[in-house]
């Protein structure tokens, strides 16, 4: 492990997943972390697991890192700004424009205050353990002001860096906009769409296939943080919940007499509009145009998914993304394989010669 | 490849996806398939494939499965009940109350015919290959009507039962209500939430994780075949739309003052009722209670992902579903395991002894 680019004493205030992991992560680089919690079972539970040690009358922290519920966090990087007079206050939460807001109405000395929102998952939920690796690989947004140094904003630069994430500067309004988009918008049209199942007939329920397992799958979400998470971004997240309904009530317009004239087309713009957008969603996932899918058939027992990855290694293809999907009540599956495009014939050709069933493309 | 059930000599009007699969499942267990098609082109090419044989004059089959895209659909079978004077005709549209209607309208002979769906997530989309084993393992519903006889409905549930489906038996506003829930619903809210992304900033796309990923995968379907099932299938789908926009009304009323006496409340209300949505699905996927997630971090590199199911066989244990999530940016995959919950505790104590790094849950 090389040698971590923060320095000095780090503070810890929050020991749950977010404080832990990251106390974590900074320990195994060797830095001094000091951890308090209003829990004193979570900060003994923290403290075991490595995460740091508790906080002591004479503790001078360099960088002090608010890890609270959103509700709390105002008011925590307040009282921290005043307990440790010559530190950096940062926060991880989720939004950031009010807390800012708050800070400014209270007179907080929003001059060693810095907004961060470490994109780690954490909305897919579930009592998971703390682990020093959950920001590898994640966008670490960071959205300074006016009035914080260069400086500053290097330092927490450095710990992104130093935990495996990626640095990415936004301002307050473009980061709360972002993630009204990309993570709010899809958790509340999600959670609107599952609830439409809660009183439907068995026999539709019976009938779902994976498209609906797919779009409902965040909404399996936590209510109560979902709640502070929402309630703190209403605003871009209302302006956008508009939008999508302007768009809704054209589609339910052309419904209601789907033979008028322009019907048709209103519909189909509807579809192509959502074409567009998911080719602007970047990275491995999803239907990625850098990509070829092969779809092969897979026994569900034991041993038979490592025997067909273990063939593709022996083919000296690398797996660009995978997916195994179940074909219900039945004990077969589907495995999805995403290669280069330049590899699938000869992969496709050897996996037919060593016995497999295959199709080229999604199901 | 046992007998089939199904007796007799099979025609099969469109020779597409459904119509060519449905052709080489029927040829692979023995039966006389003679193939139709508006295109000299798709017909050569079914036939080349071996999906069956093209039409004779002298034919005389014992059913014909109508296989034509939604809008040709009834006109197509009026034709067939025409030409084919002691058959039963079938069709394989994804929506049943409309065809039904014109055929009654038309005076066609609807004691002959009979209204199917086979589930065969068609909808993924893709210009994909003709498959014997494309109904394997799905539902194969079937809407009789009070004109219908045991005996026809009996065949087509043996027909259904040769390739590998389930049979189902619904009404036919039964159906069209289901699939507007399961199917029709998902695929135009996942349109919407992926139109919200077309003209959006870069630096908002850029925080895109894997819920949106997973909440926008469907919006990628064909515009043309979607226009033609949502329009077949406007009132219940429009219905739908309707109880879903009340839905988003209040929670955009909620957010447009979130600190008013009981916003919080409709919030979590909503977010409630989608967990409780979820649970109602079926099977395998998803967030299953039966099974328990483990994560697994994987190196991007070839031999990593099959080393790891290699040593859970060995373990002996039995992946029941599987996921590799890559972290964007980096060359680091998490794969999501799901288990049995008795052999969780053996399996992850296992895999950190074999050197693995894990996380119990979901990320």
């Amino acid at each position: 492990m090389s040698a971590a680019r923060v320095h000095g004493q780090v503070r810890i205030v929050g020991a749950g997943l977010l404080g832990a992991s990251i106390g974590l992560a900074l320990r195994d680089r060797g830095l001094d972390v000091v951890l308090a919690d209003t829990s004193r079972a979570n900060l003994s539970l923290a403290v075991d697991y490595g995460a740091g040690r508790p906080a002591m009358p004479d503790d001078q922290p360099d960088l002090v890192i608010v890890a609270v519920p959103p509700d709390v966090v105002a008011q925590t990087v307040s009282a921290e700004l005043v307990g440790n007079p010559v530190a950096l206050v940062i926060d991880v939460a989720s939004v950031k424009a009010g807390i800012l807001a708050e800070l400014v109405a209270t007179g907080a000395d929003t001059a060693r205050y810095l907004g961060t929102h470490p994109m780690s998952g954490r909305e897919r939920g579930g009592p998971i353990s703390a682990r020093a690796d959950l920001f590898l690989g994640r966008p670490w947004v960071i959205t300074p002001t006016a009035q914080n140094t260069d400086e500053q904003y290097r330092m927490v630069e450095d710990l992104a860096i130093d935990l495996g994430s990626t640095p990415v500067r936004m301002t307050v309004d473009e980061h709360d906009r972002g993630v009204a988009l990309v993570s709010h918008l899809p958790q509340l049209v999600s959670s609107l769409l599952a609830a439409r199942l809660r009183d439907a007939a068995d026999s539709a329920v019976g009938l779902a296939g994976q498209g609906l397992r797919d779009t409902t799958r965040i909404a399996g979400s936590n209510p109560e943080l979902w709640v502070q998470i929402l309630s703190a971004n209403a605003e871009p997240v209302a302006r956008l919940l508009r939008e999508y309904r302007d768009d809704l009530d054209a589609v339910i317009d052309a419904l209601d007499a789907p033979a008028a004239s322009g019907a048709p087309r209103r519909i189909a713009e509807t579809l192509a509009a959502g074409n567009q957008g998911i080719a602007r969603i970047p990275g491995k996932h999803g239907r990625d145009d850098r990509f070829t899918a092969l779809v092969v058939k897979v026994d569900d027992r034991p041993g038979q998914l490592a025997r067909l990855l273990t063939e593709i290694g022996e083919e000296g293809v690398n797996l660009e993304d995978f997916r195994l999907e179940h074909s219900p009540g039945a004990q077969v599956g589907f495995a999805e394989i995403n290669v280069l495009p330049d590899a699938v014939h000869h992969l496709a050709a050897a996996l037919q010669t060593r016995g497999w069933t295959l199709a080229e493309g999604e199901r």
